[in-house]
């Protein structure tokens, strides 16, 4: 963007008013200016096109910047080739559209010499298109792999946890929004086999399309083989790989067992995961909500501030924050302690004076060797302090307590 | 860079040959092909300079691009500030320049228009600093926390793994590797309250400087510490946190508590691990290895990259690689079985023939019920599959056997 544009909104036209498209616009507009902030240009969406509403020639011709999130390929196709014919940087989360017509839109994009950029169209908000283009881009990757999608993760985990059957656990994700009416390309794997071919493709610099990727779904899966697996330490995930093999590329989707420790297995839930491996790199794991709207506006949202800011901004401080020390946090406290009946009772006495409540305890050793362990819920340091100084002074505490923080969350 | 300059290298003034001054000059020579394919630009360095070697201005002079990776304060402040106001960009790993001397810095990179890039200087080889600048720029970022030094890291897991005290592990972590002769700002903290400085000031836009972030070590934990919070589900961490507390923000190093199941409990060894949180992403965890001189020289050519591409690169493919089909996996296999000796055997002796070997089985149910639930070692998915054939044609196999691939790393 030129210089001289800087005091004029730049216009978007936005393409599709789902979900995605009306928290895209939402956002943009409560983020504009700290957008303006970052890029010195506040956005503004010029136009929206909606099947009963727009006109799509009027919205390219009064855009600079073109947001497509309607979704399917056809028409968003057409229309995304004819932003970028005009000139028009777009910025899609429409996966099967790349996974599809990769060739063609890349091919237009570079043509124009505009960029074309598709952060959401991969686990949402996971930054794992950009690291792999631009972090990763000159590197030699031998493997991408992870759970990128988000419905079966949560079908899959909730199958494990309950014992219940496919068909239950689908009407579950259905009541609970992590599935679709229509779950089809969820269940098939053919969401997941349409961002392995966007993430092939970057990974190894080859045209990767959705036909060339082998792809099961998790239709089959019964219940009794996750009881089984459970016996054999292992947690099933819909995996999607794209590896070198044999001098080629192996673009896969499919049900699959992880032993416990793999760092995929802990991903539970609606979340999704990616991870790269490299020589230079060793690996990088990358995890984080696969789909949700806000989530993915925010994804196309970076990608529009990227257009915007042109180069990487050189950071600049907007604001002077204090610095705040006396904050809240969780407690562990040890504490050597006579060996006598009423000790914890002195210490949860002070404890109970400083508005401090105890979590758990645990009591260990006899005479000589006794002590107190316990975990104390959230609460300011100040306070923490001066209870634990008052308790140091307690005749049957034998020699200065020490402490540790906590993080009380459970997840 | 200008099209016109497109047919000659790009000149790279290095500062610093230590571990990762020498692993970035021959990852460059390595990859230089690959970079000309990304850019468009073939790089090569054009000087070095070393404590015993090379003469600063005359490096600048003849350089495009200056990468300092020489380590410490002075005299890198001095050549930085020297580079960015000759109008250079520059690429630096140095957490403790950037810390401590950042606005300084950030101001020379704007009066003179060019970029200040510096993925390196916290967690290596994960692309934090990158994402949170560019993909979560415009975001409300509430909280970035997470384990950015590697050697405490791997000091606390060996404790807790070993029950082995503080000095004893310190030295055995010296031996492999893992920790300096000197570990000073490892320990004490020093070094991720720098890393944490730098990630407070771009998450939240304000000028933190590392004198403003309470910084405690992990020298004082006692073995006992850890072993008695393994009762409690506990395990130990040293930690950054940086957050909006009070219409403030709050950044501070501290050993921390984690129960089971928070994202960062599973993190062990010299691995980093760094967590964004904000209601428009809700939260994305980054892991990889944090240090090692590859790793870093990775993320110093990550940033060299897109300081010559200027605007992110449009994907173009640069090779065809054919799809392999036919790759190896490990498998879980199910089946349903007549409750008759030697059935197993039978089954076994087809893998067998298949050259297929069993790692492990389980035996269920009797009569009617009776079932074998295996996991083969990793074999060519095509042996696997004649392997199944055959055994879904023997008499005392039921129904059509079960498989679900399996990955046998254990991590």
């Amino acid at each position: 963007m030129n210089s001289e544009e800087a005091s004029k909104p730049v216009r978007i036209g936005l393409l599709g008013r789902g979900t995605v498209g009306a928290a895209f616009a939402d956002l943009l507009a409560e983020r504009a200016g700290a957008v303006e902030a970052a890029t010195g240009r506040r956005p503004e969406v010029s136009g929206v096109l909606t099947r009963s509403e727009g006109e799509f020639a009027a919205i390219l011709e009064n855009s600079e910047v073109v947001v497509e999130l309607m979704g399917g390929t056809d028409p968003a196709r057409e229309h995304v080739l004819a932003a970028l014919r005009a000139g028009r940087p777009v910025v899609t989360a429409n996966k099967q559209l790349l996974a599809q017509h990769g060739d063609e839109l890349f091919a237009a994009a570079r043509e124009a010499g505009v960029q074309l950029r598709f952060e959401a169209a991969v686990a949402a908000v996971i930054p794992i298109v950009r690291t792999i283009q631009e972090s990763f881009g000159v590197t030699e990757i031998a493997k991408v792999f992870g759970i990128v999608n988000g419905t079966t993760n949560f079908i899959l985990s909730e199958m494990a946890a309950t014992g219940a059957g496919y068909e239950q656990t689908l009407a579950r994700a259905q009541q609970l929004g992590y599935a679709e009416a229509d779950p089809t390309e969820d269940v098939n794997g053919a969401d997941a086999a349409a961002k392995m071919a966007i993430l092939a493709r970057l990974a190894f610099h080859s045209p990767v399309t959705l036909s060339e990727v082998s792809c099961q779904g998790i239709e089959e899966i019964q219940p009794d083989d996750l009881a089984y697996a459970k016996e054999l330490g292992l947690s099933l995930k819909l995996l999607g790989a794209a590896e070198r093999r044999d001098g080629g590329i192996s673009v896969r989707v499919f049900p699959c067992f992880l032993y416990a420790g793999h760092p995929l297995a802990p991903i539970e839930g609606p979340f999704n995961a990616v991870m790269v491996e490299a020589p230079a790199i060793t690996e990088v794991t990358m995890s984080g909500p696969g789909a949700g709207g806000l989530q993915t506006a925010s994804a196309v949202l970076g990608d529009v501030v990227s257009i915007l800011a042109g180069e990487a901004p050189v950071h600049e401080t907007r604001v002077e924050l204090p610095i705040v020390s006396d904050v809240t946090s969780s407690f562990y406290l040890h504490l050597e302690v006579a060996d006598r009946p009423g000790v914890l009772a002195q210490i949860a006495t002070v404890l109970g004076d400083h508005e401090i409540s105890v979590k758990s305890v645990v009591q260990r050793g006899s005479g000589e060797e006794a002590r107190l362990v316990m975990v104390v819920h959230e609460c300011l340091e100040s306070r923490f302090a001066a209870a634990v100084e008052a308790i140091g002074k307690l005749g049957d505490v034998r020699s200065a307590p020490r402490f540790i923080h906590v993080i009380e969350e459970e997840f």
